[in-house]
This record gives C-alpha cells, sequence and structure tokens, in this order.
C-alpha cells in the first residue's frame, strides 16, 4: 500500500465511524446522511511547485482548483450546489491576485451551477488554493468500491495528456532540464497538439454530466477520478472493490497529441498515460449487459469513453501485455514521496 | 475600509446572488438553503509562521485548527455536523505529522459532536491546515448586521490574553527580539498567568453554547467572532449593521493575567485586548429587554460574558474613554497588510 492509502487507512481506523456517515475517508468524496437528503462533499488543495508552476495566471488558478473539485464529485455521481475557498497568498501580493483568482473560482463553479459562498485568506509564502464543494447525488452514490468479476472497464479521455503538458508548461517556463538536456523544445511540437496537451494540464473538464449519467442511469459499479495516475488510481478501485483490474495494453488511449509529444521528448506514451496523473477523468466499472450504453456516448456527456480493461476476481492493477501483466497499482504520483 | 474587508466587499459585488444562498461572503459563515433546511457552512486555514510559530506540537495544531472553524458557527448560532480538514506538509516529514493533525482534529470535532468526514493531503513548504465546517443553525441564524441603536454589547471572556499568549509563546521560543529588548523572561510570570495565556492561545474555546443559546432564545439581534481583534471586529460589526459600535472603556474585561503580562512586558493592556486577536470570543448585541438574561449566565454557556459597549446611530466602532470616543475599527490583524 502507498503511504498516501496508508495514512487514510489509519485515519479510518482512528475515527469513530457514525451512523450519518455513509462515506467516510477514503473515498473520493464523504457521503452524509443530512435531513433533506444525502449529502456529497469534498475537498481539494492546489499548492504551489507542487500542484502548479510559479508564475501561472492566477486566473487560471482558481478556475483549475475549481475544476478539480467538482471531478471528484463527479466520480460519486453527484451534481454541486456551493463551495468555499480558502486563499493562501505571499505579501508581496496585492489584493489583485487573490481577487482573480476567487472570480475566476467562482465563475468555473457557475457553470455546473455551483456558488462560491465563502471562504478565508491568509498570507503565506506560496500560494495555496483550497476548495471544500457540496452537492448531492444524482442517483446512488457511485463508490470505488462495488466493482465485481465480470464488469467491464471504462476510461474517459485521454490519459497522459495532462503530464505532457505540464512537460510543456516546464519547458516553457525554462524550468526542465530534463527538456533542455533531452534536447527538445515546445516549439518543435505542432501547435494544434501543444495547445491541447497544455489545456488538459492547466483546464482539465470534470466529468460532471459523465458522473450524472452514471448514477442517474445506474451504469456504473464503481468509479474514480483519475487525479494521481491512472496506474494507482486504478489500484485504488481495485483495493477499495476486493478485485483484480486488468487494463488492457491494446486498448489504452493514447491520443495522437501525446504520441506526438513522447516521440518528440524520447519518453513513453503508454508509461505517461499510467504514471501522468492531474488527468481528472473517470475510471469506472460497468456490468458486462450495461457495457453497450457507450458505444455511441451521447454528446451531452462531453466526454470520449472507451472499454480500457476488465475486472477479475483477485487483487491488484495490472496492464495487460504481450509478455503478460504488469502491475501498474506503482503508477502515479503519492503526496508523501514521489516528486511530480 | 481594511483591505482584507474592501476585497470581500469586492467579491460580493462581483458574484451574482442565487436564492439558495442565505447569507453569502462577508459574514462569519455562510448559509446555504438545502432540502433539509438551512446550512452554515464556513472554512478557515491556519498557516505556519503566520498564524502559529515553527515547530508547534500536531496534536495542539489540530484542535486549534478546528476550534477557530467552530468559532465562526459559534458566532452564527449554529452547531457543527461534520466538517473537512486539508493538510500541507513539508516533504522532511512523515506521516506521523499529518496524521497527529488529523487525529487531534478529529478528536476536537468530537467534542461537539463534529465528525471529520474527508480531507486532502498536499506536500508543502510550511504546514498548513484548512477546515471547512459545516452544521445547522439552533434558531434563527445570527448575522453580523442586525444590530439596532438602542442595543446593549457584550463580549464574552477575556480578550487580548491570546495575543499576550502569543509572545509568550515566541518569548519561549527565543523567537521574539522584542521580548529579549524589553528585558523580560515568560518565567517572571506567576505560572498560572502563563498558563492561562499560553492555554488563551493555543487551545481557544469555541463558544459554541453561548452561540446555540443567542440563537435559541433569539437572544442576539447581531454576532461575530472575535479573530483579528476586538476593534476590527467590532468595526465589521458596525459596518455590516449600519450602526456605530462604543466599547465602554471601564467596562472593557481585562484579566488579572493579561494585566500581569502588560505591566512585565511594558505593553498597555487595552490595547492588546482591542487590537491583539486570536481571542474567538463573542461580540453581540442585544436589545435592551433582553440584556438581563445576561446578569448571570447559567454555567452550561461555559463562558463569562460582560456588557461592554452600546449601539449608537451612526457608523464605526469607536472605545469611549474619559476624553472622549477614539476609533477602533483598525486595531487588528489584517491578512492583507498588518504582520501580527
Amino acid at each position: 500500500m502507498r503511504p498516501e492509502d496508508r495514512f487514510v487507512e489509519r485515519l479510518r481506523q482512528a475515527l469513530s465511524g457514525r451512523d450519518e456517515v455513509v462515506v467516510g475517508p477514503g473515498d473520493d468524496g464523504a457521503v452524509v446522511f443530512s435531513p433533506g437528503g444525502p449529502l456529497v462533499v469534498t475537498t481539494d488543495a492546489l499548492v504551489e511547485n507542487v500542484d502548479f508552476l510559479p508564475g501561472e495566471d492566477p486566473g487560471r488558478l482558481g478556475r483549475r482548483a475549481v475544476s478539480v473539485g467538482l471531478s471528484d464529485l463527479a466520480a460519486m455521481g453527484a451534481w454541486p450546489d456551493f463551495f468555499l475557498l480558502t486563499i493562501g497568498f505571499p505579501e508581496s501580493a496585492s489584493e489583485e491576485l487573490p481577487l482573480a483568482l476567487a472570480l475566476s473560482a467562482a465563475k468555473r463553479g457557475e457553470e455546473f451551477g455551483a456558488s462560491l459562498v465563502g471562504g478565508d485568506l491568509s498570507r503565506s509564502p506560496e500560494i495555496f488554493l483550497s476548495v471544500a464543494v457540496w452537492g448531492r447525488p444524482c442517483g446512488e452514490v457511485v463508490r470505488r468500491a462495488g466493482a465485481r468479476p465480470g464488469d467491464v472497464v471504462f476510461l474517459s479521455g485521454w490519459p497522459g495528456e495532462a503530464a505532457a503538458g505540464l512537460a510543456v508548461a516546464r519547458a516553457r517556463a525554462g524550468g526542465d532540464r530534463s527538456a533542455g538536456g533531452a534536447g527538445w523544445t515546445p516549439e518543435q511540437l505542432a501547435v494544434p497538439d501543444e495547445t491541447r496537451l497544455l489545456a488538459a494540464y492547466r483546464d482539465p473538464e470534470p466529468r460532471l454530466p459523465l458522473g450524472r449519467a452514471l448514477a442517474r442511469e445506474a451504469l456504473a459499479t464503481a468509479a474514480i477520478d483519475v487525479s494521481d495516475g491512472l496506474g494507482v488510481d486504478a489500484g485504488r478501485l481495485a483495493r477499495a472493490s476486493s478485485v483484480r483490474l486488468v487494463l488492457e495494453s491494446e486498448n489504452l488511449p493514447i491520443s495522437p497529441a501525446l504520441a506526438a509529444f513522447a516521440e518528440l521528448a524520447g519518453r513513453d506514451a503508454v508509461e505517461m498515460a499510467l504514471a501522468g496523473g492531474d488527468d481528472y477523468e473517470l475510471l469506472f466499472t460497468t456490468p458486462p449487459d450495461r457495457a453497450g450504453r457507450f458505444s455511441d456516448p451521447p454528446p451531452e456527456w462531453g466526454a470520449s469513453v472507451r472499454r480500457v480493461g476488465r475486472v477479475e476476481s483477485g487483487d491488484g492493477a495490472f496492464l495487460e501485455e504481450e509478455r503478460g501483466l504488469r502491475p501498474i497499482d506503482d503508477l502515479g504520483f503519492d503526496h508523501f514521496g514521489v516528486v511530480r
């Protein structure tokens, strides 16, 4: 078990469960009973130099912080109502910085009907944003636990593009020695590819319409949003469900833009798709008799959805390659150790 | 208007108000309608070197972060249900640090029936904690707006003790040059005084039972929790209510411990009470015909309550001294400028 997951496990064991808490720490969000029905709540933080590069446009940052928080709700099959925003910002900044952060966050929330209702400001050496979002399930709450052997594994979007976008942003900022050393520059990418990769990193799209469909139509037995890396998050879903998740190498969606970047930078596109992180796509499992629903996803879901693997009895997450099964549950970002 | 308040004002003007949002940014917490009734939500962050000293015991920090969040709910006359906790912690720390923070936070919440249901972890150069709490009003929500000319002003507890406790903690940590320069050491304080001041700073008591009584018995026309300083927070209540708040110098509660510290350190106890901050006491206004309720507060309120002033028509917050009225709405901490 990875340090971050071990932390959550130790915390869960130490906490006394209350009846009103349907899902506590360890899922994408928490679900609590309230007199008016279940609430789904979640919180996410972005920290300068950890989750984003210094000098990032505040208008982008506030938007991204909200998108990241909403992605957790999407994975639970919930729709947001309102959110709180905490901003830490350095003494050197004027009030324009937190205002730009807050306004871009508020605007992003409004796109999904989620109001910014309050927050807190604090001085801090680095910029950080912490978003807490509340919403309601659109049907039965979708959890990480629930996948069953025989289920089909689906993934939205194009994993690894965000990681490539981060590498491009770093190279553009002149901060990536490895880029210089590898002898590539972002200018060597076709403009549409570079634009697409940067957007994947800087402006992820919370898969709320897809998550809503999963909950409303009871299409998913389990789901997780891919934030730390497809491999590690597949491993989390597998562990929560007590099953084995097998991703099939030939079905892993590798976008042309990612392939172009990988070739330019001398990286392995599949490894980037598995370990990249920051994707904010939904990985979910579906009973075989419902899998047909995804052969032609309606446009209002707003995302491509692709069958990427299968659920078996056993444990762990694996990539099935020509030479056999390779464990992937360690491929990704861990807030306790691996530096992105 | 102070920069922090101007920020909130600009943000409020830019946000489109939704009917479900009863109280948005600018009060101690937000109030939103949910199908089961109103929810009161609030968030607060503590940042190392800004809100606490480096090396602080994590068991104390987690507890304090929750207390600070609960204090906002107390000021609204609400009782907490659940909270989320985001922790930023440095790479050098093991998982024991966030675990100690989270467990002490969870334990503090449980004292008031508030469960820790989720959170987020992130690497960060400095430790920070962000708590998002939600609960339900115990009666009519108490806001900063609502004070009327003729109302009586009450304050719980002993303002300025926390500021003195911070000075003592700094001197103990050897980090306060002014303490050395002024030629005092914490050892010169009587042990009970030092203990009391340190506790006021490190372990504030959220005034939830008092806040509940204010809401249940409709005793307060307006309330605020004193977090940035009695002066500035009195000014905020006055502005929100469009009234003048007059604190009466002779009725300002100065504890013997604060008086002893002020004498030792060559500081003015009244100035510390007005500008200190971190008090987490409730400042509230009461119609004159209800003021008698506070002549002998029941022990279950858990706090001393003292009449400290009056509400008049006009604006601003003032201290009435022998020589006349002195504006105090600028006395306190501002996250945009003044360094504590």
